[in-house]
């Protein structure tokens, strides 16, 4: 007789399920859930992203979806074992819908399910052409006038968008855009990607010349090429900008630089888009059935009104246009705002020689880089990890799992571990009257990200700049109007200033879809990111995932793309397969799409 | 007690092998190995590139090198296992010299090494900056006036070759100077490349325009970055200048293209040598330590002499100039030679509309590209021998643990495979006229090369055009001499041509070195590539390792670098580590250097 493994435990399990769902038995497969289990699917059987939380939810999908994806063949994943610990038994999972393959992830918790994860990893009849199908490059044979690579790949270039329709077109090319891009070429969606800058990766060479990445590198992978192994941990933003212009040139995109959409619309009727964009200097028009605007998560900059930013004789710049230090050597500086832009910009601006205030409004969350390391990534993305056989693939789908309903009770426990192990750091922090947060419910850095995106720092070296008084701090005041060469506070210090900075961070993503197409149809989208944690800046209803990123929204065929490398990696497969199955015709009902409850 | 695993049965051989050497017992040692043993060693025991060939040999070199190199701690390598099949026991090895780590290979038969490979994989302090030693990328903390990145990279770029000069300098920026310069560069030893075109990766462009890579994707990675899984297994010639181009600039080389270099000249007293080079119209002069000329392993091209080529009023190229079929449309081409080549470029001008045909000299070697693939290389570089653990890493080392003295009786029996697979081909062949063989020994196409270089045509199409008579053949004739518009053959027949095609290969490449630096220092580096196998255009006596390849010559500071992509990826390493050693000061006792049989 065989051993009860914990492989062979779930795979029995699974068998169980899988039969639930074959015949149908909705309230059975549901049963299989512990109460409060979660079933979050990645288009697998939602054509969307969506977590369904507890048994109703898990039955209502099902009733809804199960008769168009038809779901067979759970298994363990081949090469894979599951795991127990703790009580829960957990498992890389493979299973095939009608029209795909998928993977996936289960824990298991008193023999229900406590979490789930389904993905689509690809369609069938549509595989990517990779590995053992990778396309042969050389036409062996002849023929004559056959055609070359560098031919084939000229012509394209020379009609796409030309003679010739994209199916979809993405507007911004930053690593959003570009990895979309990637996805969509290595599945064959004829698609063009316009960037106003001149070279692909000025988004990033363009911002102030001390940025790093604060995010490490195993955790900022494109898909198809990894960085290489001698590849910083934290890029610099030059490096990183050659990278992906290196990868847009080698992955073959459709890229056009020096491009400006000024006007979108979509014909209901005929189901498509009509985008006029300026493309060095000319006017062309393009009719994609898509729209994707990848045109950065932090949406349009939030410029601050103020009383006397008329009448004020010196610089005034959003941090997004701030060009570094060179300029302001011996200058009053005045930056508003405490987040990671206004301490990246306060530090060097003091090393570049200038005289720096930081005005903080309101708290902000500080993490110091090398604990957010250890303590919030390492056991997914470090370099451990990778030897401990977490592959980036593994890590971003062991992230994927955890349910955001409570994503938050992982944190809590991490970031009280951080408060310990830099307890003396936070005293000299508060010491120097630095307002600082844990967030709401303590659950730190990670969740403000998802939850608003902003209000937080990883210190990479100016706190102590803070700490020490080099960076000048006025905390817990606001500012009540501007002079001529100073800025008043509301406690009525006066900062005499040449510049002034406004590190106030962005407005939402579809403020963008208001300027290109129009306001109506930004309203119809509603606000992007966030959960709906009724959390600050993240009003509910609860939403339970990001609000309209990667999916469908109520625009028709109009996505938003992006987030940070790690997202822009992940998610662009979904959307992906999401776009490709739209242009096969493959049928994709969008099960539980979201109502919008904020217009921004 | 534990149980005698093939494991533990080879680390108690090398425990007494490692105390042989440690307690200095060269000769018993040397009995350790079979009477037909032999050991090879990159660069680890030798700083050289040597295979001692039996226990004198053996014995030899420990008398000379044991001393200095004082190896310890030899080990069955960490996470692997010992196998045994066929009588013989094999294991991967590590082991330290006293100034490097070391990684290995050992068979086993009958209790004694009947191969043996050292190599040198890194030096004690000088390890490369990769996975856990990655570089930070930015810089935590602060500091007024702190440089970043780009600043640093701008500064070493404006630089080096002119206020500061470079440890090395590599004369040729194809894949080989690349590959090479990228390992300096991991290693800190301050290089440049120049090369002759305009961009990197021209080399490939600029050839012909069906050209495809005829070695597959898993034979030609770069160091550190591996094609992606989607690469095409025969890459297009553009497509792989792309990557080169991309790859000088991702990894930082300093690369200096429209570069020539003019002249060179060795102070012995200084260790110094003087190259002026012209870049972009400037002369330029250089004082590196040490000269690499990685200029093609293909040396100059050979151009041979026929009465009335002043005579002939049509053009005439030698097959490295030859632009592509575009302008000959129509025309009638003559292409002198059968090899590689020779048959790329008649296929090409065939499918372009030429008439066109082949003279053939001499017999050649075909092998069809898919049975060489499956049959000479599927066990080591292929998607299957990925998906069995065979890394690219691993492929390289099993390939180089194969002495090549017994080398060419693993070859062929597989040639005899591939004989009674492509049994109707060859047929075919043969009965279109073509003069056919498999080598002198009948080992096949990996031996030509190495001996060689030349004397073969992997088989992507265009046999099928001669035995159909597309391409017109004539073979076993010579010319005789050309006409104004026509070639006249050794039998008389008179070919009218509007072009003449010389695919009649290169030199050696010390022929590079009479050029740049003088006849009498080409003279005394001599014949470089080849074994010394006495087979056809490998004159003997037996030398045993590729002459002047990847190791020192008789010219000081003098080197040679390239190949192949598998080869310019896998020597650049060791070249790479005897470079950084001179650097450094770490004394390098060369064993064995090899003497001069042949100038050219």
């Amino acid at each position: 007789m065989l051993e009860k493994t914990p492989t062979t435990r779930v795979q029995a399990f699974l068998d169980r399920f899988g039969k639930a769902l074959e015949t149908g038995k909705t309230d059975e497969a549901a049963s299989m859930f512990a109460e409060e289990g979660f079933w979050r699917d990645l288009v697998a059987f939602t054509w969307n992203i969506r977590t369904m939380e507890g048994r109703g939810e898990v039955r209502d999908m099902l009733n809804a979806q199960l008769k168009s994806v038809k779901p067979i063949g759970w298994k363990v994943a081949e090469g894979e074992e599951a795991a127990e610990a703790d009580g829960v038994t957990e498992a890389w999972i493979t299973f095939e819908t009608q029209v795909a393959r998928g993977y996936g992830h289960i824990r298991l918790k008193d023999g229900l399910i406590w979490t789930l994860l389904t993905t689509m990893a690809e369609q069938k009849g549509h595989e990517e052409k990779a590995g053992f199908t990778r396309p042969l490059g050389a036409k062996h044979g002849h023929g004559k006038d056959r055609k070359t690579w560098k031919e084939e790949r000229d012509d394209e270039v020379a009609e796409l968008g030309v003679s010739r329709q994209p199916y979809c077109l993405i507007i911004g090319g930053g690593q959003g855009g570009i990895a979309l891009g990637a996805r969509l070429g290595q599945l064959g969606v004829p698609t063009i990607i316009v960037e106003k800058n001149e070279r692909a990766g000025d988004s990033w060479r363009k911002r102030y010349k001390s940025l790093c990445l604060h995010d490490p590198v195993w955790y900022d992978h494109l898909p198809y090429i990894d960085f290489p192994k001698n590849w910083p941990v934290f890029a610099p933003k030059d490096k990183i900008g050659d990278w992906l212009e290196m990868y847009t040139k080698v992955m073959e995109l459709n890229y056009w630089p020096s491009t400006t959409a000024k006007k979108a619309s979509y014909d209901e009727k005929a189901g498509e888009w009509t985008v006029v964009v300026e493309r060095a200097g000319k006017e062309i028009t393009l009719k994609p059935k898509q729209l994707v605007l990848a045109t950065g998560m932090s949406g349009k900059p939030n410029l601050p009104k103020f009383r006397g930013q008329d009448v004020f004789k010196g610089e005034q710049q959003h941090s997004s246009a701030h060009p570094g230090p060179e300029r302001y050597r011996g200058k009053k500086v005045v930056v508003v705002g405490s987040n990671n832009s206004a301490h990246d910009i306060c530090a060097a601006l003091w090393e570049g020689g200038a005289d720096v205030t930081m005005v903080q409004r309101s708290s902000t969350h500080i993490v110091r880089s090398a604990t957010l390391m250890d303590i919030g990534l390492g056991a997914l993305y470090s370099e451990q990890a990778v030897a401990n056989g977490v592959t980036t693939r593994k890590a971003d789908l062991i992230f994927a799992s955890l349910p955001y309903r409570i994503l938050h009770e992982f944190q809590i426990p991490l970031y009280e571990q951080m408060r310990e192990r830099d307890k003396d750091f936070y005293d000299a922090l508060e010491k120097a009257g630095f307002m600082h947060d844990w967030g709401d419910d303590g659950s730190g850095l990670f969740m403000k990200y998802l939850r608003r995106g902003s209000g937080y720092y990883i210190d990479v070296g100016a706190c102590d700049l803070v700490i020490d008084g080099s960076i000048k701090l006025k905390s817990g005041v606001g500012v009540k109007e501007l002079k001529e060469h100073s800025v008043v506070l509301s406690d009525g210090t006066e900062l005499p200033a040449d510049l002034i900075v406004y590190a106030t961070g962005y407005g939402s993503m579809n403020g963008w879809a208001a300027d290109l197409i129009s306001q109506e149809v930004a309203d119809k989208v509603g606000k992007v990111w966030g959960l709906g944690s009724a959390t600050t800046k993240d009003p509910g209803p609860w939403e339970g995932e990001q609000r309209n990123m990667w999916k469908p929204t109520q625009a028709e065929n109009l996505w938003f793309h992006g987030g940070n490398l790690h997202q822009s990696r992940h998610y662009s497969q979904y959307l992906a397969l999401q776009l490709k199955a739209r242009m096969e015709g493959i049928p994709t009902p969008v099960y539980g799409l979201q109502q919008v409850h904020h217009k921004a």
